[in-house]
């Protein structure tokens, strides 16, 4: 696209040109709210969803596959839901030239598709827990502005999982897991989150309550990354999905479900990206190390031979390496390469070829580093370590400079307008709330949580509004 | 779902049970043409398309994923293409409550959403080829009856691949080159296939010429399991892909795509299946192997102690084992797995424990043998070469049972009354070959091709219509 990189000064522009740049997301697609996966992104993706299936199949997950098309009389069972997405959801009308007896919605979210067929599934509950999860697209009728990845019509991204259990216990003790599983995800993509209980006019449609983890971009401005729900029987009621207990009573099963969806794509751009491009973690790299051979004529041949030799050590460890030797000057190359994340690149020219070295780059801080040829392996892996744990701290220090404690409204308003998130004590009143966004024309992102789950005590315990006794932090910013 | 299963009287019934009983596919999802993957199909089918991949992948093509939703005015830029495929559209004409100004289609495959891209990616013989695939699902108004996985309407295993290149030549030589993939494809799975070049009335609309692989199910018919298209230049005119040749002209990329669906599970079920349930090969099955203890209980601990031994064993070397130590009668347990296909049931009893051997037994034939639990690793490494060797075997034999060759039209309806498929000469005149149609009420497939793609040769050397000099082999058939 041509334009100028700037993460910090124009965060929107500099995010929608990297995508296409990058080769991961193709954007230009003429539907508004839809987009393609171009190769190198569906790659990024294919590591980054690999890992979360990883997670899912060590906590006995099953992975499968429900149709895209919902019919209106299952979509229409749990009123709650229906209410809240009836305004957003997309109909199949026609079939051909005819007009569908039955009409079919596209699923915004796969609950009711699902717990139909766990009525049919789950008698006993020997059946149970049912635990399964799958990637598919969904579809949302956004009105306002969309925007790839975050905000679509059309969410090719989509990585839900769901549940049903025979007690309220296991269930409980689910959410929880999937909240730690999703710690884990981000833990591993280095990007800091803010862990938060939905306030309960924010909740998922049919949820008991909701946990959210949100991120916060450079612009400070946060983006829900990923949800848990807890369903309780609500749904159960709704699809009967009712089983025989072990007592020989029937009860209806307990169930949850989370998600996540392309912002986590958005999430890893915007967290370690920089003027010069993407910024990936090796471990989320579909290419490990790029070598760019500095040729000059009288050793292009051992320069070549050398380049050769390293792609050779590094892929023999199982490690993806491009070799760049194509007629583009080396500045071209670096660009490109840099352009797309590669964490390491290795240059070798003449110099490096006499004294047998090679030269490791960066991506993070665009470090030089000359090493022995005979160390290179041992260094390159040592590299990889560092360029994780320096972009790890990097974005922790990031994410805490965004955060400020606010005593009142205006220091509120003061806060998010430097681009950041404000944290509050509250007193738990809804009333209350609505009054804050109201005067604040800002979200309520939800209360704050501990690692473990729990309410973060109030500090300053008075409520930032009414300055009653507080019960709870309040989490407040733009959100996207 | 109870029913006898009997595989050669009653196919479709066998077949439809199966899905379910085996935790394959549920087509109980309450809507016409659609179902829901269950874990276990889930994970074969992951086999059979991680296969596909790999030889994808080998061939240089690139994973990516375009939307679902067809805007209205790409999806009629190819005349032939959106004359075929109109009436079978499904149309999402409504967003919440509102009326949508511009309509989607769901795609009924993808030329029409990808080949817009291209036009924006390639502009220069530089850019190609482009080679590119996506798993997706694909949507068509079925208005006759609809079956599970061979004829949906929403067909959630579209595979599908798509090229374009700078000249004619490569254009070919990959048409041929998808052919062979197919090939390796459906030996790897023992599926035997027809292979034909479509009628000029039945190829692909706005293809050149489609080449297809037809299986032949149990009961004669036969069912189209992947089809490979030349689209030549059509395409490219109606998207104006155009591009800068080498010598400064600008032409037109030539373009091939070809896809399989959820057929390929079909007919792994129906070429290897038996009345007992599913028969998977080694390659595909999500489990190697099950233990089966029989239990006496002087011997419990002992049996036991020797099941885990053996499962530690063999996942030692990487194969997916279950111990099925529930309280299942041996009996109902043989039952249970013989039904999912696991290719081979290792049952350990008193008797077994004091000659320190196991019993390997052959999910194709349910044979026993008696092992040394010494040798047992390497009995059980052979066993599962000879199931595959022999599965494919016998299916090679059961196909090659199902072709007839036939000189006169009686004859032809002859055969496949009998539940065969025929083959004649034919002159190679359409009118001839409507004809025929006509007379027998049956489908030409196509014209017969030899391995290496060249047209066979004509037996009889007249016409099985005409009488006059034949010029091709026809394939006729009862097809799905």
């Amino acid at each position: 696209m041509g334009v100028p990189r700037k993460k910090w000064s124009k965060f929107t522009g500099w995010y929608e040109n990297l995508l296409i740049d990058a080769g991961i997301y193709d954007h230009r697609y003429p539907l508004k709210g839809a987009g393609v996966w171009m190769p190198y992104g569906y790659q990024i993706r294919e590591k980054v969803y690999g890992y979360l299936k990883k997670l899912h199949h060590k906590n006995n997950y099953y992975e499968v596959l429900f149709p895209t098309l919902i019919p209106e009389d299952l979509f229409k069972k749990e009123s709650e839901h229906v209410a809240s997405f009836e305004k957003e959801v997309f109909w199949v009308t026609r079939g051909g030239a005819k007009e569908l007896q039955k009409k079919y919605v596209l699923r915004p979210t796969s609950e009711t598709a699902m717990y139909h067929m766990f009525s049919l599934w789950a008698k006993s509950y020997t059946d149970l827990p049912i635990k399964i999860f799958q990637v598919v697209s969904v579809f949302r009728y956004e009105t306002k502005a969309t925007h790839p990845l975050y905000r679509e019509r059309e969410v090719t991204t989509f990585f839900e999982s769901h549940c049903a259990f025979s007690t309220k216990e296991e269930n409980e003790k689910e959410v929880k897991m999937a909240v730690e599983m999703y710690k884990n995800l981000f833990d591993w993509l280095g990007i800091p989150y803010l862990l938060s209980k939905r306030p309960d006019w924010d909740k998922f449609p049919g949820a008991e309550y909701t946990i959210a983890f949100d991120a916060i971009m450079p612009n400070g401005r946060t983006l829900q990354i990923g949800t848990v729900h807890n369903l309780g029987q609500n749904f159960a009621k709704a699809f009967e999905i009712i089983v025989d207990m072990p007592d020989g009573s029937r009860d209806y099963v307990h169930q949850m479900c989370f998600g996540v969806s392309g912002r986590v794509i958005t999430a890893i751009m915007a967290t370690h990206g920089d003027d010069h491009g993407l910024v990936l973690l090796p471990e989320i790299s579909p290419i490990d190390a790029v070598i760019v051979p500095i040729i000059y004529k009288e050793k292009e041949k051992e320069i070549l031979e050398a380049s050769r030799k390293v792609k050779e050590l590094l892929e023999s460890e199982g490690f993806k390496v491009i070799l760049d030797d194509t007629d583009d000057t080396p500045g071209s190359k670096f660009y490109k390469w840099e352009l797309k994340g590669v964490p390491i690149r290795i240059e070798i020219g003449p110099r490096d070829v006499e004294n047998e070295t090679v030269t490791l780059v960066r991506r993070d801080t665009l470090e030089k580093e000359s090493v022995k040829l005979s160390e290179c392996l041992d260094e390159f892996k040592d590299l990889r370590v560092k360029i994780t744990e320096d972009l790890k701290k990097r974005a922790r220090e990031f994410f805490e400079s965004k955060i400020e404690e606010a005593d009142t409204i205006e220091q509120v308003k003061k806060i998010v307008n430097e681009g950041k998130v404000a944290i509050v004590d509250w007193c738990g009143e809804e009333s209350c709330a609505a009054e804050i966004e109201e005067e604040t024309g800002l979200t309520l992102l939800g209360i704050k949580l501990k690692e473990n789950g729990e309410h973060e005590k109030p500090k300053k315990l008075k409520c930032v509004n009414c300055g009653k006794e507080s019960k709870y932090r309040l989490i407040i910013s733009k959100s996207y």
